[in-house]
């Protein structure tokens, strides 16, 4: 085997929301693809490097122009390095779109939750972009079915261990929102009890006061999380010893 | 900003080791180095990546090569990815030594944990390889030291977390052996007594029945991490419902 040359290195990202019932990927239809009309049209955002730039800064700039929104939950994930993971027609899509000559593209993926409201929804739409159930999408381009994939995962992996749910609702949400989204994420059926259970005796969620309105059902209570009581727990598991935090 | 050109791709490794008292990391003297005298000569194992071959695998390969081993703990932290990591002359030498002429090399760093054996010891010294004491590790070639310190923060993140300690251990380990690796990567001075307590109260390590032979001191109970009553605790953890699993 030899030295790997006249390779790219880009950024793909998974950006997630919630509507109150399932969890949604933004999806943007890739350009100039008349030409190759049998490769798939839709893809997750991403970019190749610029000069000058970091991986980090490059994984901003593709969420800031495909959500308009900046301080968002951002975070790096896996590397996708397969030699093979773009290839053959889809390799020239990429060399022709970028008018370069690459032989290989290692991507870096990320995942990003926002709160799907109606300015975000509006500034994607006048992109053109779409917010599809994840559990519906069945192909994307390249092998971006692939990171979507990794990106979910991690995601479960990280609402197990930490309070980033929060980072995809609203700042008040009932906790039926809540177990919502954690039954979407994970794939899973909660029993409503044990969840409202278990989540009001976290002591992490604050009522707000205020009910849901115009709703057919017993209005909700909607609550907010209490960041700074979880940032204590936090504090307090620390000073526990740190054997105590093995992650079991 | 214009897009990136002629990049390329590499893995860094810090190889890390305990001898019973100090955390040592693997050093490897660059070559080819006569015509820039100024430049610092050691560094951390690395290469770059190869046609057909993912990151992973260049990673285990630098491994395999550094090492003589296969099948030890590797994992991948940081991407390095700041456009002047390697400028100058470092990039001269990196384009020297390939034969190449690259303008980037974005590395992707990982670290590994090896049983510091007299197998390995023989090997690295055959190799000319150095197990440098990791506090005494002023300067490193291009910017390892910057990756060292990073792969440090993440084997005491780690360390905390999960029972990873027990990869740097001899199979049979005394207490105070244990607690020195502990506070060797922590960089803090552990109290005797509670460590004693907390890590025997953990009831993951098995004593073994057998002493330490020939010290001054009163001899020591050699002890073996019980894997099995680990993966019972983490199971018995998973079933007591997810949101408890919250990194508090």
């Amino acid at each position: 085997m030899s030295l790997q040359m006249n390779q790219s290195l880009s950024v793909d990202c998974a950006v997630f929301g919630f509507d109150g019932r399932s969890l949604k990927v933004l999806l943007v239809e890739r350009r100039y693809c008349d030409s190759a009309a049998r490769l798939d049209r839709l893809k997750l955002p991403g970019a190749m490097i610029l000069e000058n730039e970091t991986l980090p800064a490059a994984a901003s700039r593709v969420l800031a122009e495909a959500t308009g929104l900046r301080e968002i939950y951002l975070k790096q994930m896996e590397i996708f390095s397969d030699p093979d993971r773009v290839r053959g027609e889809e390799l020239e899509w990429i060399n022709r779109y970028h008018g370069i000559r690459t032989e290989r593209v290692v991507t870096v993926g990320y995942y990003a939750l926002v709160k799907l409201d109606a300015r975000v929804i509006a500034y994607t739409d006048d992109k053109g972009a779409q917010w599809v159930e994840v559990e519906a999408i069945q192909r994307l381009a390249m092998d971006h079915k692939q990171i979507l994939s990794a990106a979910l995962t991690h995601l479960c992996r990280e609402m197990l261990q930490s309070p980033v749910a929060f980072e995809l609702l609203p700042r008040k949400f009932t906790i039926r929102e809540l177990q919502n989204l954690y039954a979407a994420v994970l794939g899973i059926e909660i029993d409503n009890r044990n969840f409202r259970k278990k989540i009001l005796g976290s002591g992490f969620l604050a009522p707000t006061g205020e009910y849901e309105q115009g709703v057919a059902h017993k209005p909700a209570l909607y609550y907010m999380f209490d960041k700074a009581a979880y940032k204590r727990a936090v504090k307090a598991k620390l000073r526990l010893g740190f054997i105590n935090n093995w992650r079991y």
